[in-house]
């Protein structure tokens, strides 16, 4: 079985932009606007549509056979409104997840939203992590670690501000993908370009440097996007832990952080599981997100991930299957009692 | 002969901390207070100890012959005080840089420190650039694309804010490394680790999104760290310029564009010359820099850069002479009038 850890759903139907868009207009007039949920209108018919011709055509084409499937991440904005709008529009965005589960459950696995918004208290958070792993069979979560949309000027992930949600993580054996969200302060950050490698490269960091590990242990978060700059820096942050008086990377984070495949082009696989270890490595595609065409030099979708880790000369077979499906289940403890244990 | 393009003066002597302290202690009953340069008390003497047993003893062992000198980076600070705390404070560090020049005109050559400060003009930056060059003899400049320390709130580097800057640029052929200083939204961001990264990474898309080398076909910017997260997402970038709808990376900025060689293992290197054209790599160690220690994997310094290059089996040796030595001299044209013609 080969499990994609890392899939977004960047193809809904209009109405729910609509929906987002009227929110917006809401806060135009009024910042403190208090949102209401109100409704999405959807048919199921429509969700189908949605995914027929995208993300299960290309699990088809590709070979890969189960998502884990989260909102659309360039769209969760928890820095737009309030922290009401966050609410509003983040039920309702998990809500489309369950849908689909429902509709395809060979195909998807829910990952949540969170409702987050700077400076508003996590607890919200929580109630959502609890609402959609106990009611809407969600494995995991979406974890946003600068919700101001580019301005890195929040709590950093060892702050104790988090702590209520990662322990509520740990309880429901629930992990993150550390993921930011669209940014606000364009043209300076690109979203898909700059913005989400240099949240991922800010994220380990600040891991590195935090007691987070310690205070949570069985804490599994993942940093999408192949880790950013990190296994390519590999050597650079194995020699700043031993500057700033850390322990070896091996012992300091790797028991509680993974990375995924989202890179796109083989050099760069070959370079992550070169250097990274096998049991820290989720297969991942990103599909349909942040690059949709076909690469010239191979004649392939660049998303298209599995070609590379097929392909690459780092890894046995055994390692593969680790790769493929191994892992994503011993990071994802409640896949098992959806899909069954592996072989 | 080696040219190692990106070397500060992380080792000066006291008297400069204590200069900058004094600076802060002025700031810090009044954050308008105006600067007045005044003097920093050091002898060649005390030069020449805090260079011997270090960059010059380690470019001896090393076995590089000259290396493009520049104040220590993380200590520029541009989000400190006003322009004119950045200006009194920039033209202390680049005339010690001059001081090494001639002290060692066979080891050191030198590279700016720019007067920026968030919000101010560039043209400070313009005047300072003129001053080093004509005066100094320097051969290029540091730009820092996130003057507000962290923030990254200020003008993206198409802007044409920066405009002034690169005509000048251009017309004394002096090209810059493009090369944040230290993080002040710590813990947020850790300077050597996450920060500097981040800022190489959106650097990079930023040029990629702008008209900067229509208008500026004779720029020439370095970009640090390897290019940070770039090369190892070669392909999300020669993906992202396919979505975007700009021509492919290597007719739209690699012309302009060069990575340094501060990658501190050897599959980082590797990668580096294996999906970057040659002609775009410049040798570097940042030596003495971000990580100082021994790699125990290896037994040597994780940024003596140079046994990496060495090693590389991506490249012959007349490539590895480019990257020694020919492409510095192309990107540097200054650099000829002072060290003579090349091989």
């Amino acid at each position: 079985m080969i499990i994609d850890c890392h899939g977004h759903y960047t193809t809904a139907p209009d109405a729910l932009g609509i929906y987002r868009d009227q929110q917006k207009a809401d806060l135009a007039g009024n910042p403190d606007h208090q949102a209401e949920k109100g409704t999405v209108q959807i048919s199921d018919d429509e969700l189908r549509e949605s995914v027929e011709g995208a993300q299960l055509k290309l699990q088809r084409e590709r070979g890969t056979d189960v998502t884990i499937f989260s909102p659309r991440a360039s769209w969760m904005g928890h820095h737009v409104g309030n922290a009401s709008t966050s609410q509003a529009w983040t039920e309702h965005c998990n809500d489309l997840i369950y849908r689909l589960t429902r509709l395809y459950p060979e195909n998807f696995i829910g990952v949540a939203q969170l409702p987050q918004s700077p400076g508003a208290s996590i607890d919200t958070s929580v109630r959502e992590l609890v609402r959609t792993v106990e009611q809407l069979g969600f494995v995991g979560c979406n974890l946003n670690p600068d919700p101001t949309g580019g301005f890195f000027s929040g709590p950093p992930l060892g702050d104790r501000y988090w702590y209520p949600l990662y322990e509520k993580m740990c309880e429901l054996e629930a992990p993150a993908m550390i993921h930011v969200s669209g940014a606000c302060n364009t043209p300076y950050w690109q979203t898909t370009g700059s913005y989400y490698l240099a949240a991922d490269t800010v994220a380990f960091m600040q891991m590195l440097q935090s007691d987070m590990f310690k205070d949570f242990p069985d804490l599994k978060l993942i940093i999408p996007h192949g880790g950013g700059a990190v296994p390519y820096h590999w050597g650079r942050f194995r020699g700043l832990a031993d500057m700033l008086k850390l322990p070896p990377l091996n012992e300091a984070v790797m028991d509680n952080v993974f990375f995924d495949t989202c890179v796109y082009h083989q050099p760069g696989i070959d370079l992550l599981l070169d250097v990274i270890p096998t049991r820290n490595i989720l297969f991942a595609s990103e599909m349909v997100g942040a690059v949709r065409g076909i690469d010239p030099e191979t004649g392939f979708y660049f998303d298209d991930t599995k070609r590379y880790v097929d392909q690459s000369a780092k890894i046995d077979a055994a390692k593969r299957q680790m790769i493929f499906e191994g892992n994503a289940r011993a990071v994802f403890k409640r896949l098992e009692s959806i899909i069954g244990p592996g072989n």
